[in-house]
């Protein structure tokens, strides 16, 4: 065998444990009996051991070494980019310090999980100073004396840079805060009203999921405190969650979990267990489960179809038309937490996040600071503010856990599924007669034949710049709101 | 560290991804989505081949000479003789016969299950002869030129000897299968009738399973094809069916599978993770399974308390009384199958395997006979002849798979749980009082006090002759079916 397929053998195998891992990390959420917690710490981390083995095994390098990329095909080529990438990364940071950040995000998670339950930020401050300490450390290393923030930032979304994401950022803030101000001063549409039943939401979300285009041959849908997708291929599990007062949270939750699903079910096969066979960045898989869930699933056309499944489903529920329910699916209200958030306000969250890391990594912002910065830049874009910590600073669990550069991921997702819908709309002109029958096929099927087939094999913001046809911006998300919003409150 | 704890911490490793293997097997057969079949496939192959490479490892061999077991305590040199027995048993095998078995074999059970359907031997015996000329090559690596078949039968019942089981299996013969011919010139007794609902039996399944010990917030009950139990330590779950004529199906298949559960679960904690951590041997590990399904399930005292329950759960169902319940919960009747098979004519399936597997691995008899002697050896221990293949030599898995020396074990079992009841009798005078309320307390708590906690502390053998204060024998189980079905069926 050649020294490419040696290595490509070597990381099938290495991508098949992590499967292993991430399954393990569904049945922790979904399945596991509570009184086997400690027992699954130790098999999570006999795993862990074995795949950071490999990770670091000499031999990976040696047939890096080896192997001259250019006589590769196009797949080839692209497969030795991820490769490299994830080795050099591997050989930039010492192991001591990658064996003390497992150890300290480890711990810090619980840190953080009492101080939000206390209310308390001192209590999370010395533990989220110790994390931060050691991610900028890590940071340095990768960064080789470049941009500390930029070195994190690929982790999560590779080729992207702080400077030019803060630019795109810059352009949406005004532009939110305006929409957001112009909202709150129109009457609020009603919401739902009443109770709904846990087993008939479940049997409505199924329904929405295989019309969305998820294949339960090919995955499964179970309870869970948090929604979540894991698993890659052909084994792609999500989890929803059901409300007694509240069936959009079952229903939407399900919605945007399916996009990140589908987009791992429809990577070509031939990629499967390999570096190609799994979403390409965060950015494209928020690109993707946002699209689903808002562009899609938040539109007048499918709500309309959707208010006739609620009915259906539970009666009479204190809406009663089709416009009504499309406004109330689409409240624009005042919430501290960006996980509740709608589609108006939820870059502000991101972008607040953002800014505050950025500082962090840099230095300009102490921890000790952090929390009255918090609270002063929610007051400045929300327009009220933050009332205890567990609505404010401590609400995310991602510091806690060392994901510094991840959360901007979230707002870029949101602008390119902007970019994608507006290319959708091109190609398929009649979008709003199918979604108003509750016909996704036709818009699946363009977001799986232009983004989700090609799984890694283009880096991020270029298999969203050929799915569109023009560079990702900001603008068609911003008039997209723009237009839906004045639509629903008359501004 | 001294090289004891070295080589612990490695098999601790290698028990917790042991553990996850398993866990992706009951996943396989209760989760999983069907298409995910071919890439469950990789991800297990590559498990195992992290597995397999542990167990070669060098490393083990060096710690192994370095460790001086007499200056161990008993725990250790216990620890010691497990992981020496495995690591002697990987160095006498070929790691290319290794390799063709795990081939081979993997292979066998898809070609077994294909001459099943088609109730055709002729088409699995080339596979067949294939499997036992590798399983005989291996046993002849393992006994050095001592017995072939002794030296398979030690990866199911470390320290038993074919001879000895012969000679006890010779005893149970001729005393069962005069058994089963006085039953069945009596009438039999009415079976239950009408339609059980699912829910309901698992309902039930579900109180009966906390009844007998069984702790669900370390363990778990599924539905799947087959009932099995899987796991070690605080993650040990089981699985079952329901038959919506048959309520007994669900009922003691849970039983049956709680004994096996229970003993993992009873296991001292100290031992979780450890080469103690798990039952000792298939025989003991039947002994459990089989006391809490037979001696004590099936028990008059016991299925008293549990008519009552039925008649709650399922209101009439064509059973009047409590006597009329017993007899049909311990029906003796013609039947071709192993795993339907009543306590009476249970051992007289196994013994037919046994023989049989023994004159296979001797070349005594040929695969091309092995289909006639079957038959011939049925008709005269069952009075009534094979009607097809899938309802004789090829109903069960075992041989697909070159489990070889692994059936004598479940009449070991019975033997084990027929000298245990005889003991329990004794420590617990008052059990039947108990066994009326459904009180299982007293019986399982004897059981995991004397046999389950040790876990693979002692020798199998040794564990069951401590606990019952004599030498294990076919006398107590042949006296207890005596005199049950003498009272049963009035002979």
């Amino acid at each position: 065998m050649s020294a490419y397929e040696d290595l490509m053998a070597f990381q099938r195998e290495t991508t098949a444990l992590g499967q292993i891992a991430g399954r393990l990390g569904w049945d922790q959420e979904t399945m596991m009996p509570r009184g086997a917690a400690a027992q699954r710490g130790e098999e999570m981390g006999a795993i862990e051991g074995v795949l950071h083995a490999r990770r670091i095994d000499p031999r990976v390098g040696g047939w890096l070494s080896e192997i001259d990329d250019a006589g590769l095909n196009g797949v080839g080529q692209a497969q030795m980019r991820h490769i490299r990438r994830t080795y050099a990364r591997t050989q930039k940071v010492p192991a001591k310090l990658a064996a003390e950040l497992a150890r300290v995000t480890s711990e810090a998670q619980g840190v953080w999980a009492e101080a939000r339950a206390a209310d308390d930020f001192a209590a999370f401050a010395p533990t989220l100073k110790r994390v931060l300490a050691l991610r900028r450390e890590e940071g340095a290393a990768l960064s080789e004396g470049g941009d500390v923030y930029d070195a994190l930032l690929q982790d999560y979304e590779p080729g992207a840079t702080a400077e030019s994401l803060s630019q795109m950022f810059g352009a949406l803030r005004p532009r939110l805060v305006d929409l957001r101000e112009r909202i709150r001063a129109q009457p609020q549409p009603k919401g739902p009203e009443g109770t709904f039943d846990a087993a008939a939401q479940m049997e409505l979300t199924r329904k929405i999921a295989v019309a969305f285009g998820y294949d339960l041959t090919r995955g499964r849908i179970d309870k869970a405190v948090h929604p979540f997708s894991s698993g890659s291929g052909n084994d792609v599990r999500i989890t929803t969650r059901t409300s007694a007062t509240d069936p959009f949270n079952c229903l939407y939750s399900t919605i945007h979990e399916v996009g990140h699903a589908t987009y791992e079910q429809s990577i070509a096969q031939e990629y499967h267990l390999t570096p190609l066979g799994e979403g390409v960045s965060m950015g494209v898989h928020e690109s993707q489960s946002r699209i689903y869930e808002n562009q899609l699933g938040r539109s007048r056309a499918f709500t309309g179809w959707l208010f006739g499944q609620m009915v259906e489903t539970f009666g009479d529920f204190g809406i009663s038309d089709p416009d009504a329910f499309h406004a109330a699916v689409n409240r624009v209200q005042n919430g501290y937490i960006r996980t509740e958030a709608d589609e108006v306000q939820y870059n502000l969250h991101v972008l607040l996040r953002f800014d505050l890391e950025r500082s962090l990594i840099s230095g300009a912002l102490e921890v000790e600071d952090l929390e009255a910065a918090w609270n002063a830049r929610f007051l400045a874009d929300f327009g009220f503010a933050v009332d205890k910590p567990s609505h404010g600073v401590l609400q995310d669990v991602h510091w806690s856990v060392g994901l510094f550069g991840y959360f901007p991921t979230y707002t870029l997702g949101n602008v390119y599924a902007g970019c994608l819908h507006q290319a959708l709309r091109s190609a398929v002109p009649d979008l709003d007669d199918q979604l108003s029958r509750g016909e996704l096929s036709a818009a699946t099927g363009w977001l799986s034949e232009n983004v989700q087939q090609h799984g890694g094999l283009y880096r991020p913001r270029e298999v969203i710049a050929k799915a569109c046809g023009f560079e990702p911006n900001e603008g068609p998300l911003l008039d997209y709101l723009d237009t839906k919003f004045a639509a629903i409150y008359g501004i």
